[in-house]
């Protein structure tokens, strides 16, 4: 048996060693390519992903796998997690059907094409067919994936395994209750233009040099990772020892690139601090999407938007950009930094209506699979729920309806991930410093070192290694809970507005 | 038969791709990657080339050839070239036994991590025992791939197929005749100190700048390149529509970042003016290092330090750099680009001098294979020769017997390709211009369309559809011959001399 285990080993090494060749070839062309590489790039990136598929999901594998008695392993050891985690995504991965998969691909590829015009353009009725053949195919990939309740717990497990769709809309319907009334009280205050702060002449390589110290005190290893520019602010990883956050500067406005900095930290955080032993094995990767977010978003927004942390790094900053911030004390750029607008576009979303973006998009991903909603008249039932969670309503559906690239990729399921990471971004936050109060007063002096290692220990480095419900329970005594993230934001942003 | 054609052209295209995703990672790695990734980069590294060494010599080939019948295929083909190429070089590849090539990898690992060691101290004695295994597995390694006439046919035929050993020495008779007594009669009248406007205040940013012009000008798509920075100049590419370079400032010496642009910018204008329909498959590249550096030594040397190139660009390279260049006058500049100085480093070595320091190699390479000099007496014989031929020797082995990578690399037979690049550099560029007259004008207005396009027609855009031999033929209607870069040098350098 244990050479069996060493063999899987090693034959999922190979796997994951393509797996990070394609996240390279991907990394460059976002970030370095030129652009007459694109049609040879996108020819390498197939072969290598077709590669990797035919050897995941060929009859090695399984034979491998059936070669081991897990029950032989103590059940908390990485290799029977090692075990049980890729058995259950070889089972996943032979569900689809390699029709099912190519023709997958041709749709995606044809609909993103489509989606980008047809949102340059605002006009839905272009992307209409296509988003029909994506709901129809959504539909039949729940289907052939299988589910016990509802077709999209299916779709749910394909970022967050083991969230269910019930748990999800539970999840919703407290934060709504939470925070609906109090964003409309907000909407309804109308702007009193707290934010001019973060507008102004913040040159470039400043913003880049003053984000780059904070990453430092956050502990992001410089000697394993790099900055580059891209149009899509993102992190990805080649294994835990390179790993690469990207970021999108405005000369002009302080707050995506130094905000976005944080957040993809956040996300190299968690992949530099897996320990070493998973690396080149399926659990050297964060568990899921939404664990992975409540890295990014704490580090983002919980550390990245609170006093302490200002009262740290305001006088730094403010040296470093006179010119906007002269006039601006402490106070005032912390109300600046944490404006609550409610807004068209997700992705500009302040940290209080944001998961209202999200709730109204699941709410309608679960009509259209349930049938109780036609792709035809899906731009109506965006804009209406626009002015039920946030008061207002898009004049086009380029802000509206076509916004976001993910249905044009088939990526039904996903958008909840961003607001469970909100969810855990607190719950785990708040266990760390009920177990280590200092953390507020390290963080007035520019130290993080307590609230990582607390992160790391609990989760960071067992990287896929437990499910995320397991994990979570693991760290903080109970399974995910909304109530300590709705008392977060009543009482931050109830002060502030 | 066309099906197998069909299904052998998918297998290659599949093959090189891998190897174009294994050279992503290496201009990464050399390029990009932070220092930590460097173990995980080579688990990846060595798993795609593992792969990609595998579908090449499995079976799936040899019965994709055996299924088609070359003699049914009009002998200047493109499949027909397609599938004699291909069946060379998978007989080759199957030459080397697993076991040796394993060996030959430890081997080289260790011998390159020794040698490194070895040239910082310069301790020939460090590095001795892995030589004398190296020179005995190049023999071995002789043995196993074959050879009619001379062991060293076989590894010249690694990197410059049909070149053979009686060829190497006649041409570097010749060029010892006609270039050895005017080197030695340079290095008599001593350093005359007329290279000093190429060292001054030359800012990175400014010679970036300015060697980017001149490569727009030659006709480098940077459309479908980019250039970085790297501690070795090389140039890579990823299929003919992404092909990058690489350099390296000295921001108070022009030479090197300058002239290495335009020698890699020549290796690059190779590849990206392959024929498209060559992409993908084995002959999409150039077809010997021989040829390659025919192409960037043209276009660093004949025209790069060509009288009318600078009078063209000489006026804006003063206007750029006016501290160091106010007082130079373009004929002054001129010499200063031409200074011949026997040197006792290879990669520093004037057009004229440069291939007595290869002569050298090829001649203790030879000795070495044939057993009459021992890898103890290599130093010794390097200083002999360094005497003769250059009329200087090194104080010390670090910038003697050890300052090239390729022995602890185990490519024994590469140095001579640089020469042959040299010498056809010269006759393909006289042929050139034999037909255009007008290139020599064209230079002195800064255009380079006639030259290219000429180059592009004979020799670029058939990758490796023809043998070094067959192709230089087609092009100059004879074959390699080192006559007319012999009178290239004594009529350049009698002149200035």
């Amino acid at each position: 048996m244990s050479q069996a285990l060493e063999q899987l080993r090693e034959h999922l090494a190979t796997i994951r060693d393509l797996n990070h060749a394609a996240g390279l070839l991907s990394w460059d062309q976002r970030t370095q390519m030129p652009r007459g590489g694109a049609s040879t790039r996108a020819e390498q990136l197939a072969t290598i992903s077709r590669i990797s598929h035919e050897l995941f999901t060929g009859e090695k594998t399984l034979k491998l796998l059936d070669a081991i008695n897990v029950a032989d392993l103590p059940p908390d050891s990485d290799e029977a997690r090692l075990i049980s985690h890729t058995r259950y995504n070889y089972e996943r991965s032979t569900k689809l059907p390699a029709e099912f998969i190519a023709k997958q691909s041709r749709v995606r590829a044809l609909a993103g094409n489509v989606w980008e015009d047809a949102r340059a353009k605002s006009d839905f009725a272009m992307f209409q067919p296509h988003l029909e053949t994506i709901v129809d195919m959504v539909r039949e990939q729940a289907e052939l994936l299988g589910y016990d309740e509802h077709p999209y717990d299916a779709l749910l497990n394909s970022y967050e395994r083991g969230l269910t769709t019930n748990q999800a809309i539970a999840l919703f319907d407290e934060l709504k209750a939470g925070t609906v009334p109090l964003a409309l009280k907000i909407a309804a205050m109308g702007d009193d233009g707290r934010d001019a702060p973060l507008h102004g002449n913040y040159p470039e390589a400043l913003q880049e040099e003053f984000g780059k110290k904070v990453t430092v005190r956050y502990g992001y290893d410089w000697n394993r990772g790099r900055q580059d520019r891209s149009t899509h602010p993102f992190c990805t990883n080649f294994g835990r020892d390179d790993v690469r956050i990207t970021t999108r500067f405005n000369p002009n406005w302080l707050a995506p690139a130094l905000f976005g900095t944080l957040h993809e930290t956040g996300h190299a955080l968690y992949e530099q601090n897996i320990k070493p032993e998973l690396n080149r094995t399926p659990l050297g990767r964060g568990t899921s999407l939404g664990v992975h977010e409540s890295q990014s978003r704490m580090w983002e927004n919980i550390v990245g938007r609170s006093r302490p942390f200002w009262e740290f790094f305001y006088g730094d900053l403010q040296a470093t950009f006179p010119e906007p911030l002269v006039n601006v004390d402490l106070e005032k750029f912390y109300r600046a930094v944490n404006t609550v607008k409610p807004s068209l576009i997700r992705v500009e979303a302040d940290e209080l209506t944001y998961n209202l973006h999200i709730l109204l998009r699941m709410e309608l991903e679960i009509a259209l699979l349930e049938g109780k909603l036609k792709v035809a008249d899906l731009p109506e039932a965006w804009n209406a729920k626009m002015q039920t969670y946030l008061g207002i309503t898009p004049a086009n559906d380029a802000e509206g309806v076509l916004q976001d690239i993910h249905w044009s990729g088939m990526m039904f399921g996903y958008f909840p991930t961003y607001t469970i990471g909100n969810v855990l971004s607190v719950q785990l936050f708040d266990t760390a410093v009920a177990k280590h109060p200092e953390i507020w007063d390290e963080m007035r002096r520019g130290e993080f070192g307590t609230l990582l290692g607390w992160m790391r220990e609990n989760i960071l480095q067992h990287g896929s290694k437990f499910l995320p419900n397991e994990l979570i329970k693991r760290a903080t005594g109970r399974p995910m809970d909304a109530a300590p993230y709705v008392k977060y934001l009543q009482t931050k942003f109830g002060e502030l507005y």
